[in-house]
């Protein structure tokens, strides 16, 4: 018979959970880290069940996998130079199988293990659903990427392709939107990779930081594209008063991408890409396209507020985006 | 008509609840906190609809309150002296009304501002049950309280009363229990208001800092009684390899408290007291108990392994605790 976790019970739970954590910080309600002079960067996100994930497209691992990730990508785009680690607060029915919250943690730490940081700690509760709640926390380098800090002027770039993720998705979903498609082998098996295994870009950061021209500030505009490329895009020109102009032909259309639809607009909000979006001044965008492999300038910051075009047309981009709360 | 999450979208409930984090820390993903030479102390906690609160008991504002005493709680049984704040991630069915998030935001900060800290953003999902995942940061004082630091000899001590909480919900929910009880009106609001607004005892703390005998080392064990005062009693032993013993006439009643069942039962095993539960050197315990209202002395810390008796018959100390997870 499976093993559930209302069999266990929170404290057998709490028991097996703790060779995770690898400083016995679970043996404690909270975890302690020893001070650092650098700001504390901290952040939140939840994933849940039926809504950002399903058992029939994602292994419990990689649920774990993507977590945390999705964690330490806000992480980056925030400027974290450094990861101290996670807090995980696992909801789930008292039905689910012992074997599926010990993969989820497994995924937990196989991220934690390749993008820095350690499990802190956490809470574990009976629910209706499946979700799990992730806090990580970071140290702050020397720039703080805000939303808020786009410029009229700045290029609008990013870290790498766009649309992998939601590819990856209806190809696990066998979405029949790619019926027709006649799609290259390579790009199918990046796109389930990217979908079941997002990579937070703290690498491109790093770059980022090591390029800036002397003569400029500390001043760059920043988010990641969880919620894909335009979205970013909208973030970044509400949070700085500003527009863009989008340059069709630039769209970060990974090698063998077909064009049209629905390929515009997957790679414009499809989701879940997890790449750095900034508005820098030009001359730092120049220097970070030159260094960073697979980096794409998208467009530009503009002084119309809110106002997101199209360069070649200057029609308004439109697309629909992804609404947690909305019914469409 | 109610205007519900699903009216509103993401983006408009995370404007609507920017005024509840005056930083302006919601507007990126991230919050930046300062660097600080103490160590930091981080808890998560989650409160989930159905388990650990219901609306027929509990209005949203009192889940917000009860949400950040929980979190603190764990802060201050770690030994934390300042708070920094909290992030909140909230999962709620489209459906929900949004003047309950409102209510719930705005008893969260009724909390911070009770006892310390600001909102430092978090994450908001649809999902198919209330529940708000909080993790709370602070900062270590000279005293590190873990559960593992009870040794044989030591008193065991709690800063209150225990059972009121319990005693509050049975009230609320009209608990056939009660038919017969003759109960004190001040102990009926007393115990209504302790579990609709529990409060973490962080002055409970303060006062054992102030008190510590200057010929002692900063050693204590402690945790606090939120899964009730035996739980507690039994983490210090689990943790530290030690045993312990009750005395039954030491149970922490509040005045006009009944004796017998279930109101003994309570006292033990009601749960979500928030009170300070801590095993000390003697001479340190008699200084608080002198300097700290309201505090008791419970038992004292043995060194057989895992066993908790009463002092008056060394019979085993038994109840049904709390599990979230067990069908019983």
């Amino acid at each position: 018979m499976t093993e559930t976790l209302g069999d266990l019970g929170e404290a057998e739970l709490l028991k097996r959970l703790a060779r995770f954590a690898p400083d016995g910080q679970l043996s404690d309600d909270t975890a302690s880290l020893r001070s650092d002079s650098r700001p504390l960067l901290v952040n939140s996100d939840v994933l849940v069940d039926g809504v950002h994930f399903s058992d029939a497209t994602t292994s419990a691992a990689d649920v774990g996998w993507r977590a945390v990730a999705a964690n330490l990508s806000d992480l980056a785009a925030s400027g974290a130079v450094a990861i101290d680690g996670i807090t995980v607060t696992l909801v789930a029915p008292s039905t689910t199988p012992w074997s599926w919250v010990e993969e989820l943690y497994t995924g937990i730490a196989d991220g934690l293990s390749e993008f820095g940081g350690t499990l802190l700690g956490g809470d574990c509760s009976a629910g209706l659903q499946k979700l799990v709640s992730i806090t990580a926390l970071g140290r702050l380098g020397p720039l703080r990427l805000h939303r808020g800090e786009a410029r009229p002027g700045d290029w609008i770039v990013t870290s790498g392709a766009h649309g992998l993720s939601r590819l990856g998705l209806a190809l696990l979903q066998n979405d029949e939107v790619l019926n027709t498609a006649d799609l290259n082998p390579q790009l199918r098996a990046l796109a389930i990779a990217t979908h079941q295994r997002p990579i937070p870009r703290l690498d491109a950061l790093d770059t980022l930081l090591a390029c800036k021209p002397d003569g400029l500030a500390w001043r760059a505009g920043g988010t990641d594209s969880s919620d894909g490329l335009l979205a970013a895009v909208e973030a970044l020109c509400r949070s700085s008063g500003c527009g863009a102009e989008l340059t069709q032909a630039w769209l970060p259309r990974t090698q063998h991408w077909p064009f049209g639809d629905p390929w515009d607009q997957w790679c414009l909000a499809g989701g879940e890409d997890f790449e750095l979006v900034l508005s820098l001044p030009p001359a730092w965008a120049q220097r970070w396209l030159e260094k960073q492999a697979g980096s794409r300038r998208v467009g530009r910051i503009t002084g119309a507020s809110s106002t997101i075009r199209w360069s070649e047309n200057a029609q308004p981009v439109q697309t629909k985006s992804f609404h947690h709360f909305r019914n469409n």
